[in-house]
C-alpha cells in the first residue's frame, strides 16, 4: 500500500480553459502533483460533460483542448495518473452499485438541484421542469469517481464541498451494508485552497466564460493582446499616479509576476505609467510566461494521436486500480462467478485447490494448440500452432517436467521458449505488475507437487 | 440485418422460481423462443436485484437458481441469447448516457416510485423516506436493457407497461438529440400476454411469495407433496360431487394437463372423487411433467462451472451486439477517440485514407517483433518474436509484396503463415463475423496500391 496522499481532480470537458482557470486551478494543481507525498489522479470528466452539453463537437473539442492544456502546462504523466473518465467502464458500473445504496432524500438536498427547483418555482413552473436525471444524480457519479480510487483529498470550490460529503455518506453506507467490518471505501475530504486567488476578468468581476470577460490562454498572441486591451481601467491620464491596489490589471500582473517584478510594476504605476503601456507590460509578462506552453499546446493539438496514446496509457494505469477493486465490490454485493461458489456453501472450500491444467485443441486448419489454464480458469498461456498433436503433446510434457522455465518478458506480455524456439505466449497485461504476477502464477502452476 | 422479431425478457434475481412463475412466465417464454421468427434475449437482471436486496448470498443463490430453472425448463441457449446483465459492462455505461437525456419529471411519474411516496405521505413521513436512488432511477436502467439490444417486443405484466413507454420516451429523445436523422434506437413495444393465466396459490389468491402460498418448482418431491396437501378445498366429503370450476386445485391441474386428462379429472370430481385423492392426482401430474426437469435442475446446480461457462458464452454473444453499438452511441455524443478527429474539422477528411502500417519494435529480451496497424490504429497482427531484426524485416517485406496471403482461421482468431511457419497472429474476436471482417481488412491493407 502506498502511504502517499491520493488527490483526485476532475475537469469537466465543456469549454476551453482561460487564464483564470489556469492561474486558479491548473497551475496550482500541477505544482501540487510535484510533491513527493502526493499520488495525483487527474481526469477529463467527460461523462459529467454530457449532463450540460448535447453538442458532440464541442464535447470532443473541449476534451482535446483541456487535455492539451494540462499537458502543455507541465503535468508529468509519468508521475500522475491522467485519464478520460469515459475510458474507465468501471466508473459507470460503480455508479450503479452506489445508486442502489444512495438515499433519494440525500440527492434532494444537493445545492445545484435545489437552485434549479427554486428557479422553476419562482417562474411558476413545475419544480422539476427542464431538469434531467443527469443533473439530479450526478453527485452519485461524482461519488463513484472519488470512491473508485479511494482518494483522500479532493480539491474543490466551496460549491462542491457538499458533493464530497455526499460521497462520504454514500461510501459509508456501502461499507456498512456490505463490508462485514471491512472498510472498502476511504472517506474522502474536500480540500479548499483558500490561498488560491480567483482572477478578475476584463471588467473586474470574477473571470468567467459566463461573464464573457476572459483572457484566452493558448490561442494566438494577437487574441491575448486584444483581450488585454479591453481591460477596464480608470480614466487617469499618462503621468497621473495610478492606484495599484484598486486596479484589476495590477491583480492580474501580480498573479504571474515575481515579487521583484510586482514591486517594479507597482512603483511605475504610482509614478504615472500610462494604462496603454501598463497593458503592454502585462501582455509581455503573460506572453513570456505562457509562450512556451502555448507552443507545446499547439504542437499537441496538431498531434491528436500522441494525446490519444498518452490517455490510453493513463486509462490502463487507472484501470489497473479500478478493475480489481470493482471485482472485490461485485463480490461483496453478490455479483459473483458461479465457479467455486456452489449453492451449498459447505462444498466450496476444497475446489479452489484444483491445479492448473493443459487443454489442447485442434484448429480449423488441422493444426494443434494448447492452452494452460490456472485453477480459476484464467488463461495463462496460449501455444503456437503445431503441425501435429505429437509435437504439441511433447511441448506440454516438457513444460510439465519441472525443468527450469525459459520465460522471456516483453512490454506487457511474456513468452515461453523451449530449445530456443518460442512455443507459447501470454495475453497482454495492463501493467508490469500484473504481468509479473502472471509469470509467478505460471511458475507455481508448473512446479511439480511434492508429496 | 435480421428480420426476426427481437424479444427481450429480464428476470430479477432475488428469489427462487415457484410453480406460478413457471407456468405463467417461464414455460410460455421458452415456447415463444422456439418460434422461427423470434430472436430472443433472456437475461438475469442482477443489477436490478441490487435495488431490492442487500443480501449478497441471496442474490448469488437466486442468480444460480433462476439460471438453472430456465435451462432445466428447456431454454435452448444455441437459439437464444441468455446472459447475466452484470456481465455486460455496456449496460451501466448506456444507463449513464440515457440518464443524461431522461427528464426527471418523467421518473416522478413512475408507478412504483409514486406508490412508495403515497405510502410515506399516508404515514406522515417525508415523501422520499426510505426510497433509494436505485428504486427511483431503475426505469432508466430498464430502458438501457431494452434499447441496448433494440428489442421490438418486451413481454411484461400490466404494471410494467409504463416502463416500456419510458424506454420509448428516453430512446426517442436520444434519437432526436444525437441522431441527425438517424434512429439509433428501435421503439420497443410492451407485449401483454392476456392468455397467460396467473396461477392460484394454495389459498386461492394469486400464487406469490409475498402471500406465502406457493408450490415449489424444483425442490424435492416431498416438499411439493406437502405444499399440495395444504391446498385449501371446500368441506365436501369423498363421494360428494365437487364443483371443478370453483376449485383452484382444478385450475392448477388444468394448467399442466392435456385436454383429455382435464376432462377425465373433471368427470371424476363431479362423480365424487375425494379431495385427498384429487391432491394425489395433482401431485402425480406435476411430478410426471416436472420430474425430468427437476433432475436437470439439480444436475445443473451441482455443476456451477458448467452454468458459468454457458453464461459467459451468452455474455460474449450479447456483447458482440452491445459493444459495437455502444461505440456508435459514444461517437454520437462526442466521446470519441482523438485519432482522426483533429480539432480543426477541415483537416480530418484526408487522414482517414492513410494506409495500414507495420511498426516494428524490440522486446526486453532482445528479440524483434512487428505489429500491423490498420489506418485507424487498430492492431491487425502481432508477429512472433524474431531472433534478429533482419528476419523480422524480411517477413514484413514478404507480407507487403502482394503475394497471396496464407491466412489460417482459428476458433476466434486467425494466423498468418510464411513458408509453412506461423509468423503472426490476430487478437481474439468476439465472434466469427468480426474475425472474418478483420481478415478482409488485412487483405485490403496488404494489397499493393495500383496507380
Amino acid at each position: 500500500m502506498t502511504t502517499r496522499t491520493r488527490i483526485l481532480t476532475g475537469i469537466t470537458t465543456t469549454g476551453t480553459p482561460h487564464l483564470g482557470n489556469y492561474a486558479g486551478a491548473i497551475r496550482p494543481a500541477i505544482l501540487a502533483s510535484e510533491d513527493a507525498n502526493a499520488d495525483s489522479f487527474y481526469f477529463l470528466a467527460d461523462y459529467h460533460a454530457l449532463i450540460k452539453c448535447d453538442d458532440p463537437q464541442r464535447i470532443q473539442r473541449s476534451r482535446m483542448e483541456i487535455a492539451a492544456t494540462w499537458l502543455a502546462g507541465g503535468l508529468d504523466v509519468n508521475r500522475v495518473t491522467f485519464y478520460r473518465q469515459s475510458d474507465i467502464p468501471e466508473i459507470p458500473e460503480l455508479t450503479w452499485l452506489l445508486t442502489c445504496v444512495a438515499a433519494k432524500g440525500l440527492l434532494n438536498r444537493a445545492h445545484a438541484y435545489k437552485a434549479s427547483v427554486d428557479k422553476n418555482v419562482e417562474n411558476g413552473e413545475d419544480p422539476d421542469a427542464g431538469i434531467s436525471m443527469g443533473l439530479y444524480s450526478y453527485p452519485v457519479l461524482m461519488a463513484a469517481d472519488i470512491l473508485m480510487f479511494n482518494a483522500h483529498k479532493v480539491p474543490v470550490g466551496r460549491d462542491q464541498i457538499q458533493h464530497v460529503e455526499m460521497a462520504r455518506d454514500i461510501g459509508q453506507r456501502f461499507n456498512h451494508l456490505f463490508g462485514n467490518g471491512k472498510e472498502f471505501f476511504t472517506m474522502p475530504e474536500a480540500l479548499i485552497e483558500e490561498s488560491v486567488a480567483t482572477l478578475p476578468g476584463l471588467d473586474g468581476r470574477k473571470m468567467s466564460k459566463s461573464y464573457d470577460n476572459t483572457i484566452p490562454l493558448f490561442t494566438s498572441a494577437k487574441d491575448m493582446k486584444d483581450a488585454i486591451s479591453r481591460i477596464v481601467t480608470d480614466s487617469r491620464a499618462p503621468g497621473e499616479a495610478k492606484d495599484p491596489d484598486n486596479s484589476h490589471l495590477f491583480t492580474l500582473y501580480q498573479a504571474f509576476a515575481t515579487k521583484a517584478q510586482e514591486q517594479e510594476f507597482r512603483d511605475e504605476l504610482l509614478q504615472g505609467l500610462g494604462w496603454g503601456e501598463a497593458k503592454n507590460r502585462l501582455f509581455q509578462l503573460l506572453d513570456g510566461q505562457l509562450g512556451e506552453a502555448r507552443e507545446r499546446y499547439h504542437h499537441l493539438m496538431s498531434r491528436p494521436s500522441d494525446m490519444e496514446d498518452l490517455l490510453l496509457v493513463g486509462a490502463k494505469k487507472a484501470r489497473a486500480v479500478a478493475a480489481p477493486f470493482l471485482a472485490e465490490l461485485r463480490e461483496a454485493v453478490g455479483l459473483r462467478s458461479f465457479v467455486n461458489q456452489a449453492a451449498a456453501p459447505v462444498a466450496t472450500k476444497k475446489k479452489a485447490a484444483k491445479a492448473a491444467r493443459f487443454v489442447s485443441f485442434r484448429e480449423d486448419d488441422g493444426s494443434f494448440r494448447f492452452r494452460l489454464l490456472a485453477a480459476d480458469g484464467e488463461q495463462l498461456l496460449l501455444s503456437r500452432n503445431f503441425a501435429d498433436g505429437k509435437a504439441a503433446g511433447a511441448a506440454t510434457k516438457q513444460l510439465q517436467s519441472g525443468d527450469a522455465l525459459d520465460v522471456r518478458t516483453h512490454a506487457l506480455s511474456f513468452s515461453v521458449w523451449l530449445d530456443g524456439a518460442e512455443v507459447a505466449d501470454s495475453a497482454e497485461f495492463s501493467d508490469d505488475a500484473s504481468r509479473d504476477a502472471a509469470i509467478e502464477a505460471l511458475r507455481v502452476a508448473l512446479t511439480p507437487i511434492e508429496d
